[in-house]
């Protein structure tokens, strides 16, 4: 009866699961409801001896719950805000008579589910960033190592002009460190939820209005407590928060989906310019049921298979953001599974994708005989450029068009006798290679542990 | 590390988990293998004893897994058939030397997935069938009993001319005998996969051919195991049976959402007009953490979310479809996990949307007293037609909207005075009442039990 | 201020702009106000003299409308109904006092709209249909003549087993006939839709109640007019006709998608076993503005991308089908764009597609050359199956993998030293070959050109 | 043959065609090779005289275009670069023989078009940010307004609490907000793209070695003559600039989707809270084809409309961002559609969501008399908090739940005889009202002509 991950390879051996499991969930819940509490002790609105409960339901809250029957207690309400509110209540009471007084003041459930996701989507996005970080870290060496290292550029699926490996290698980091970048913004700004019914507090007015105290100042406290923004306003149906983090997921995938697939391109059979290394993490990787010889790029493909499937999670959540009313009939409950099917999924992405890039290996030999293929029509740009200064742009592009088109290589060799054949140059102009520099850069920028390495080394 | 199903409330109380867990899968792979090798007994090819080895796993093959290892071990080949074969065949042995040669003959991974994805897609589409029929005959009954109740219609949000309820209901039928009809058609389709590594099922010609046998008659005898269809070919990168049960599955998804769409209008406070009966299943349906008065449209506002994201499940179901080489590098991966949120999304909503429709509380009363809200306006569609045949169309189109825009109500009944106001005959001419029928009929023309009971009860 | 089609190059030179234009959609309302109309003068309750009227109408309705006035006066009432009414009806009173009484009578925009809808689409199924067959066609040539032309299969990027190119194209032709298969049959339950303002034909019954006739037969004869379906019920909220058409057209796009891709794939410079061949219908295809050598798989690429788009596009159609009350706010406005955007692309794709396949170059030999290039690996599936007759599946697949593994191939070639290399019976097996025939043969029973041929040349 | 719109009626009357017609985006292409030369001759490169042939062809350019020709020419190399590319130098030589030779130096077509692409991405940007920004406006007057109008909060079509108007409308300015914040800081990223076949700028530099001057001197005054920002390194593969202001664009789109259902549900004819103000910009708004008396929510219906179909769109640019090698087959060429149908769209939407805040009708007593439409269970939620004080939370909500599953409403008044009935308060609190402050000093805080008018009233 329950999901153990089978369909998700991806997600094994990461901590993908352990971040966004229903256990993950219903902690991040307790941590939400205990803040709360504890926000009003601090505010002298709730007893002092409440500490103690706080500290009771923190540790007591989850780990005796049977999560299947809160599942399914969640029928009712449509939620498992309430089943869970009543277990709460129900330990808190056991610590001390009228406990229970003092938990979720103010709150309505959407409070705490989201407040919740938002907990669980920072674990997550820290997740992701550390692993981007890695990708990142082993990209950068990748990029530099081989800054001069030919290989065939393609383009629409043929051989286009010469670039490097380095090159190529800049270009997915430049992904990479634009998905940090956006990440960690988004990361950020995630927001406490509380509002109460309709989002104006009301409710806590009157707690607070019989007791001292005001509704600003608890919420500031709820959320300083939990490390969330306090927004300006209660967003239940404004869910730009969840967008935003959605949208620097859903990106950070595309980055490291655009790697996986070169990888898996460049590793196909007759391509053959990069293989995964093997990471020692289990025996049988890219092995077949049926064919003994094969060598599957599999972290390739299983990310490559993540990659596809994000867009259509991303879209879901923007269109669950139409909400009506104070809290929408249904826009709001369809957020939960694709939130955490994106959430679960990059963090499997990312972690998988630090372990392809760290162990690729690269064949410099085949991207050089590779680069040979076309009889040197892979150098038709350069060619027809170089022609261009003597007999113009356009009678340049024609003579090596035509050239290009004889099933013979010389007729293209003779237009150029002097041009030879090499591609020592070849993607490591000034511009290439400036690039590959700003790029690498870029990335320190944003990696705080090689700016705090580069702060240890520097002389005192 | 699991999930209970804590996000997925509406998938409680009905057989959505069960049907599509990693055990249920796990099951569907065993069952796929073992009807393998019995074909193989059928034909000959594979000694008698292996029938008893096949009793065996298909008893001892899933319940002594562990299905987190058996999920962690899939990491490496990048799907769960090589470990689950592993065991299987670890478990064969122990019943007989040797048994574990006959197991996976010809077979490669997809092969097993897929077929066991179709063996999966049988039980979900059978049990969304059954569910949809209960849905029908609820539908028919109110249908009919509401065939003359008075309701207003509304477009664009704005009362528009009078129908009847049992019509409106007539409509949600017959978007779910659509929903039967097509899905039926689906599932008697599904098809066994088996072609081996590229499909040729050129292994197990060979294995064959050393032992009697022909591919095509093993092939035969394998789907007739199953109750599959034999398809012309392997389609392992022609994902159309994919995509033909599951645009099934989501044109229900979507004639069940309107469904609850409507329910969720129509309990509007200010409407009132129709309210979520209690099935009994469980206290607190509909129940407020923070609102002791509320009595929320439960099931219309979860299934209404499920529906909302049936449309990005579909999608994401196409784009996988978009398959290249003779296995592809991530579009078959990406299928696993949409397809079986829609399985299961769908099992949940046919589900909930039967016990929905079976204890609907429908208020006559308030439908009646809801179509005064206008002054009469609501029957200006009318008013006009009759005045055309005096007036011509455009004139009295002109007529009644200027009276229409008269703050004071009479002006409009002026136009018209031996009309009258009721709403009795509104929405029951010949056209809407044999409409209704109609769509009755077409609904019991694809429910079985219904023709069975009919059949039983003719006169022999 | 116009969309000429800048930025749809695949639509160039087909009939996809054509069928789906704004003067095309015109044309289907000015059809189906007048199809309305004829109705009423066949059951005489108009009089004769609307025949010539209609004539005119149908002559003149759309020639001298500015289509740009009518879409800025369609903003009004949202919808462009209103304002061509406004235009239909000025006509038919120049043409004869009185006439525009007779004009959209009982009918409301979405019926005019819908109506317009499904004879756009009918043109748009049969126009697909052709150039599907046509690309079936071309496709069951391919696969009968390269039967037995070896190739490797490739599953995840690598080289699997070998396979027949007539195999693979085999399994291109089972897609592209279920294709058909499916759009034909959606393509023959294209509904009308007439139901007035709420659905209920109650202005009609109005309406005819003082001149004789029934709605009932009202409704038939304009079905019939039109040659679409009359269906049980008017589906103004019920969308299932237009997602059973949309889910036919996208399953044909992930249909020629796969041929497209696979194109792609076995067109890449280092693996050159197809290439486009030009079609001859303009110059510069395949062409590149910056290098003059290059030799692009156009036609590939383009229909590649309209298959990635349709996923998106038929998944915004599902969620238009979630629409609430009688009409609903929004959810059916949001369907004219896909909609019409997916027709578009789909004729683009389909034509796209009979012109690639029927043009395509096949390079047997580099096939061939292709098949050696694991050094003899490619075989691991068949040795180790014939292998395993004398020690036992798992033993034979162990020393498969261990040979295979060697960099020398001699290891694998001394396993089997009878085996020899030679492709040439892989892939052609009785399965393999029966495969073949079987889809062609499915096609044809598809192929009602073929089937009249075939009629013809039978004896007497 | 043209789309002029008709089934577009949102863009009306709007810039959203002008600014993504094909005209304006020939407009954009041309200024980006004009921009491209003109950084030549900046740089000494090109001779001076190429100025008055980049003025010739600013002026020439597109004026003289057949679209319809151009686009038909764009199928042959799969995209309009290369015809458009042929008239220029056509043109150009025309002007001066050898002005040829200085267009397009060092670029690929796609150099261009995605150029282009962000050229005309930055002018709709900035109009729909001054579009929001007149919706902001016209929301923080509201929002102010009615700071103290009391409304029915709805959660789940229920009535929940009260709330205000002015509360609402404050949840809405939050949202638009934070839609102008993401926009501008996407529309002030938005990059040159200038790399070559390659992305290496291999053929610039090829070009500049001959006759001085650096490739990356050329990009940078490439970027500066069209006030693009210079990224690190070419991005054809790494879409993270389209994805980033796409999301922006469908943010906004969320955000205006959210006022535009909560208007469509606030005007329904039981509700009436709000309506639709006439803008005087045409006849007819609001009308019906059938029913004469018919007001209806266009404006909010063709922006829900517009809101619904947009996470699809994004959805389809996110799977457009998995390109492979250094330009893809087919996933760039996906993203043209959407995109341009995603800005046009969010052009139209906060253009006319522009027009519907400014004329909303608000009927205070229409709020006012629906408060009382559950008897005071509306207060549920604050009676409980207040009983708790004395009874204990649990205590209190039981017998608020009891109370008010009466049906008499005197036993929940009985509750709590001193409260009273009045919503005075209600969503007035410290809270709610400072929410509504801090919301409307946000939006000010990021509309710069508010800014501006502020700063000209400050005293010197």
């Amino acid at each position: 009866m329950i999901d153990a991950g089978l369909l998700d390879p991806l997600a094994q051996g990461t901590r993908a699961r352990e971040l966004t499991s229903d256990a993950a969930f219903v902690s991040a819940m307790v941590e939400t409801e205990v803040a709360l509490t504890g926000a009003l002790v601090d505010a002298g609105l709730a007893p002092e001896w409440m500490r103690e409960v706080c500290a009771g339901l923190a540790d007591a809250g989850s780990a005796g719950l049977d999560l299947e029957k809160l599942a399914e207690e969640s029928r009712g309400g449509g939620n498992p805000v309430i089943p869970l509110l009543r277990h709460l209540s129900a330990v808190a009471e056991q610590l001390r008579d009228g406990a229970s007084d003092y938990l979720h003041v103010g709150a309505t459930s959407q409070d705490i589910l989201d407040t919740a996701a938002m907990l669980t989507a920072r674990a997550v996005c820290e997740e992701v960033l550390a692993q981007l970080r890695q990708v990142g870290a082993a990209l950068a060496a990748l990029a530099q190592t081989h800054r001069a290292t030919p290989m065939a550029g393609r383009t629409l699926g043929q051989h286009a002009s010469p670039t490097t490996f380095g090159f190529v290698v800049a270009g997915w980091l430049d992904g990479v460190t634009g998905a940090i970048t956006a990440l960690d913004r988004t990361n950020h700004m995630l927001p406490l939820q509380y509002g109460g019914s309709v989002g104006t507090l009301d409710a806590l007015e009157q707690w607070t209005s019989a007791r001292g105290g005001t509704a600003p100042s608890i919420a500031a406290a709820f959320a300083a407590r939990l490390g969330l923004r306090l927004p300006p306003i209660s967003w239940h149906t404004t869910r730009a928060p969840v967008l935003a983090m959605a949208s620097a997921l859903a990106g950070a995938m595309a980055a490291i989906g655009v790697i996986a697939i070169d990888v898996g391109v460049l590793a196909r059979t007759e391509i053959a310019e990069l293989a995964e290394g093997r990471s020692g993490t289990g025996s049988g990787e890219g092995g077949s049921s049926a064919m003994p010889h094969k060598n599957n790029p599999v972290a390739a493909v299983l990310i490559s298979a993540a990659a596809r499937r994000s867009p259509h999670l991303l879209g879901s959540l923007y269109a669950s953001a139409l909400s009506e009313d104070q809290r929408p009939m249904g826009a709001w409950h369809a957020e939960w599974l694709p939130l955490r099917d994106l959430e679960r999924t990059a963090v499997a992405s990312a972690s998988a994708a630090a372990a392809l890039v760290s162990h690729l290996v690269v064949d410099e030999k085949r991207m050089s005989a590779n680069l040979e293929l076309t009889g040197g029509r892979i150098e038709s740009e350069r060619i027809a450029t170089v022609l261009a200064a003597s007999m113009g742009r356009r009678a340049a592009f024609a003579r090596v068009e035509e050239a290009s088109g004889q099933p013979d290589d010389s007729a293209l060799a003779a237009l150029l006798p002097s041009h030879g054949r090499g591609y020592v140059g070849a993607g490591s102009g000034d511009y290439a290679l400036a690039a590959i520099d700003r790029v690498v850069e870029a990335f320190r920028a944003v990696d705080p542990a090689r700016a705090a390495r580069s702060a240890r080394s520097a002389p005192s």
